[in-house]
């Protein structure tokens, strides 16, 4: 078997879990090179201490190539959470996905010895997840540059005060797809004026009137990894209050990257963002975690957050991304992913963070 | 509390769940009126038998209207899990959405009494979302317009014989745009020729050849219900053995449709169909459920399958989706969606099923 699986079957001698479900797509590509889309359907990769490790697939799944460990297909019809359990009979701790949903966990539970334990046990293929190899720091790499070069063409689509948020919104994918990405890697967020108050604002007929904080919130997916970025712009013209939480926010994003280096904990990065912010007048209006890690997918395990004592390491790629909501009136985010090198780190993010006014 | 909400209580009584843990935004936007993406964080509503109902949201959620329950706000750096457990504490028998993950389930279980059980409890609410009111009959029944008039522009772009599958996957979302849709309700299958016989093909750079099979599958979102619709047409011209099975599919889909009334079982729409396409010689060939109930998520609770003996009842749509798929040379499936109606049902596609040769 290969490297990545040897090191989460490592983790899982470390934690004392000797079976471990996995049910992630993504997690099952990035270890064994499979690409699935299983939908509602039961997709498992049940690796174990021994090294016996068996891939579960139901028929409607399509194997373009061959795979190196025990395959067991089942069908819709078949009892395949019971075909599963007869593989974990001798379990003794299972592990068990994040994201594996109670459909399976809890008939799962009940074909299992009453002595089994069950817990949390992704975080086996999560912690390797995290740190990156040199070939995907590299595609992450290109992956921004995408997006630097995306982003400015979306600006310039905002800049014509033509478009509603939902028109700009539509045309991001096509940008995206122009710059050979296969796509967006979440739905873009463009929010204008009032609506960047709302974290998880969904693009509206809204039109850009001056003054406007234009929040735009984007990343594309580039041969399997994603982007992530934000810059707030202004329309036109930019009040003394903007422009100072505008400045505020920025000096926060600044402050969290420069201090980035193996060693350095998340927790405390989060906090020196939020320190400056709260400076500033502003507690409950940053009302998100500091950051979040990327790769194959937008969202990985792992937060800049108060959550994660967690020292950075060499590899590591997360979001810097302070903001700060005034409800009902504008909202600020300036968003940047950076790559912790060996004795500091790479913000793979070039485009400008200086205030803009446009249109 | 409405309706909706007494139905699913009502159902909780039967069953004997006294706290019950919805966690799908669909279900939760059904019952209460509240959209929300969750992305990664606990989003539930949890419902009692004595009409005791509360909503847990984080902060960084929009609450754009008031509710007429309960709300718990919680912050990403909170024990969420532990708030959630403290208003479990008297529960007997938890019932448990069927998506719920892992990484909230496995923690609650640690938190609640020894004695409680858990089950799986979304059946209470998805045993009420498959019967559709006289509101949402409607919407569906215009949705499938929707699809009627897009499928025949999408089978216009594939008789140019100019684009690549993945070229007219892309034009999709384009075309129910254009007629009012907010987007697809998945992403459209658009297979030519061998790729036909992939049940989860996604659309690459394949051209057209003559004689090939094209298989298009796709549905639109219009006001929050779903369509969805196969139908399999011909390039230019067809084998003899390529029309004796798009005949027997048609057959399975015709008859299956033909006999769904109230009171006939699920199992034995699917049994009817396989049986002819068994006849015709093909059993491993047709390797998924005969259909799925829609609505507002294009795959919602229950499958016309061997699995399901529960009799259709007046209200229930769900798809009718034979096919016959020959590894290596072609595939056919032909898909309507179908309204349960007091005395047999109403066919929500009238899209042609003659078979066409375009190009």
């Amino acid at each position: 078997m290969n490297q990545r699986v040897n090191s989460v079957v490592n983790e899982m001698l470390k934690r004392g879990i000797d079976h471990l479900i996995i049910s992630d797509p993504s997690s099952i590509d990035y270890l064994i090179n499979y690409q699935n889309q299983p939908g509602e359907r039961m997709y498992v990769l049940l690796l174990t201490a021994n090294g016996n490790h068996t891939l579960f697939l139901n028929r409607l799944f399509y194997l373009d190539h061959e795979l190196d460990l025990n395959i067991v297909w089942y069908s819709d019809t078949d009892d395949y959470v019971g075909i599963l359990a007869s593989y974990l009979q001798d379990a003794n701790c299972i592990g068990i996905d994040k994201f594996w949903s109670a459909q399976f966990l809890l008939p799962l539970m009940n074909q299992t010895n009453d002595e089994t334990c069950f817990e949390l046990g992704s975080i086996c293929v999560d912690y390797i997840r995290m740190k990156k190899d040199e070939k995907e720091q590299q595609l992450m790499r290109e992956s921004s540059q995408m997006n630097d070069l995306a982003i400015d063409k979306v600006i310039q689509l905002c800049a014509t005060g033509k478009y509603t948020e939902r028109e700009v919104t539509e045309k991001v994918v096509d940008v995206f797809r122009s710059l050979g990405c296969s796509g967006n890697s979440f739905d873009a967020i463009i929010a204008y004026g009032e609506n960047c108050a709302d974290n998880h604002h969904m693009g509206d007929d809204t039109v850009l009137k001056p003054g406007d904080s234009i929040i735009i919130d984007m990343g594309g997916a580039y041969q399997g990894y994603c982007s992530d970025m934000t810059r707030t712009v202004f329309y036109k013209e930019v009040s003394d209050e903007k422009r100072r939480v505008y400045n505020l926010v920025k000096k926060a994003n600044e402050t969290a990257e420069a201090m980035i280096k193996p060693g350095v904990k998340l927790c405390d990065i989060d906090k020196v963002a939020r320190d400056i912010i709260a400076e500033g007048g502003f507690v409950a209006e940053f009302n998100h975690r500091l950051g979040h890690f990327i790769g194959r997918d937008v969202h990985e395990y792992g937060d800049v957050s108060a959550n994660f004592d967690m020292p950075v390491e060499e590899g590591m790629i997360f979001s810097i991304e302070p903001g700060v909501y005034i409800q009902g009136d504008f909202g600020i985010r300036i968003e940047d992913l950076v790559l912790v090198t060996k004795d500091g780190c790479e913000i793979l993010n070039s485009y400008t963070k200086d205030l803009m006014i446009i249109g």
